[in-house]
């Protein structure tokens, strides 16, 4: 299959997948509300970034903010970039890159906020990431058991080493050292995914679709739950981690606003409201 | 005057100028609220970083959120670090720092928040470094004028050429790429202050004392104006912004937190709450 063919498929599909998460998303949903579709591209102002997306949000009484994006962007890393990015030096700074990323920050604080994110990139090689991971307020060892074991049966269906290894990178990478405490309850990430096209796309598919059951289950389980203003607050302060995670660690973050990036599409994961003390 | 004399001189006017500001604060504030003052050191746990400050705290009806900390601490720098600090590399990573830094949230959101912060830095070489900036929701020209008057005569009263310069660097330091848009109106912001201790103390003294005065000023001015939800909304939208700014770019935040110094007097500077579109 030649690159071009690979990059159209898995554009392809994560434009698919975020149009049937956005229906089930809105299927769910009891108000009017419906996602939003705003497209953008990167034009003659940025001449090292080229290409565009879709920011895809609906505010309602369930999802009290979700955002789904998608791009596909092409253009040349910053010799200081090129530095940290796997075949950036032998491409001489020229990438493409498509993906699909998600953030639900929920009106319930019995619900557990989310984030799900694939992509694939290419420099002088090619390779997917992502994962999903869960970040409840207050946690419900169902949903947590419910979801682990939905990835790890999705990670096994593609090779055994998987699990174990991507559970772990989760764990390490959704940590806040400077509050030495996990961002939530962890779920799987992965990166750098190059070595057999075929497997490493219909496993980029699978997390999509797992994450596409398995958070709707956890959405209706809890969404209909009774909850208190102390509650409420309890989640606008777990927000605040949130917002520092993102901002002070977050990769794709901070490497999205530094490569110039669209602000908009890549501040969507931020909390519709948190507290500090 | 030696370095131990000058050391303590400074790190007793970093306190005595906490203990004025937090006496005139509380004489504004309505409620029956009062500043909490928590110490901290660091002990045996962090083996490259000593000493200890305090974290002094009021949640008021006028001042929402503000902290006063002061600190004195001395320790061992990284070798990430040394290349970054004056100085660091001939006391081979050895530092002493002590400083003052404040940060005022006000719940009237025709009241700015402010920050002030000023400190003096040991390595091979001995500065002084600081500035204070204006972050309004709604901008009064009289507000923006007056705070400006007060740190250009500060400056004036020290050196001719201080003014253009530390202005402009504010304006240059507090500004949001990602947003293309200022943190505030701005004020005065210096650093590496080292050619004339006794000049350079006497001016950072002076910035303490204008802030002191024309601070209070601006509040009493403004507290008791009528407001709705949707100005106080307006304001929460704001401190998103102000929470970008500190954990996206504050360099006192990201390397506070990067070289172990203690969480809780770092974010103090957060907003109580804030929005995200």
């Amino acid at each position: 299959m030649s690159l071009d063919i690979k990059k159209q498929k898995a554009s392809t599909w994560f434009r698919t997948l975020r149009d049937q998460i956005c229906t089930v998303f809105e299927n769910i949903e009891t108000s009017d509300s419906t996602f939003i579709r705003t497209p953008w591209s990167k034009g003659e102002d940025t001449p090292t970034l080229k290409g565009g997306g879709e920011i895809t949000l609906m505010k309602g009484n369930v999802f009290e903010k979700v955002g789904v994006n998608i791009s596909t962007v092409h253009g040349i890393f910053s010799e200081e970039f090129r530095d940290k990015i796997p075949g950036a030096h032998d491409s001489n700074g020229e990438f493409w890159a498509s993906g699909i990323s998600l953030v639900a920050h929920m009106k319930n604080p019995f619900v557990p906020a989310v984030h799900m994110n694939t992509r694939m990139i290419v420099t002088s090689k090619c390779w997917f990431g992502g994962g999903a991971d869960l970040t409840p307020t207050f946690e419900f060892e169902e949903d947590t058991q419910d979801f682990h074991t939905s990835f790890q049966e999705c990670c096994d269906r593609h090779d055994p080493l998987y699990y174990p290894q991507f559970k772990k990178w989760c764990d390490e990478y959704f940590f806040l050292p400077h509050r030495n405490e996990p961002r939530g309850i962890g779920g799987i990430f992965y990166d750098y995914l190059e070595t057999d096209w075929d497997k490493n796309f219909a496993f980029t598919q699978d997390v999509g679709t797992s994450f596409r059951t398995i958070f709707p289950d956890i959405v209706r389980r809890r969404m209909d739950s009774d909850y208190t203003d102390t509650h409420k607050d309890k989640q606008r302060f777990k927000r605040g981690r949130y917002a520092e995670f993102n901002l002070l660690y977050d990769r794709g973050t901070q490497f999205g606003l530094k490569t110039g990036g669209n602000t908009d599409a890549i501040l969507m994961s931020m909390p519709p409201e948190a507290k500090w003390d």
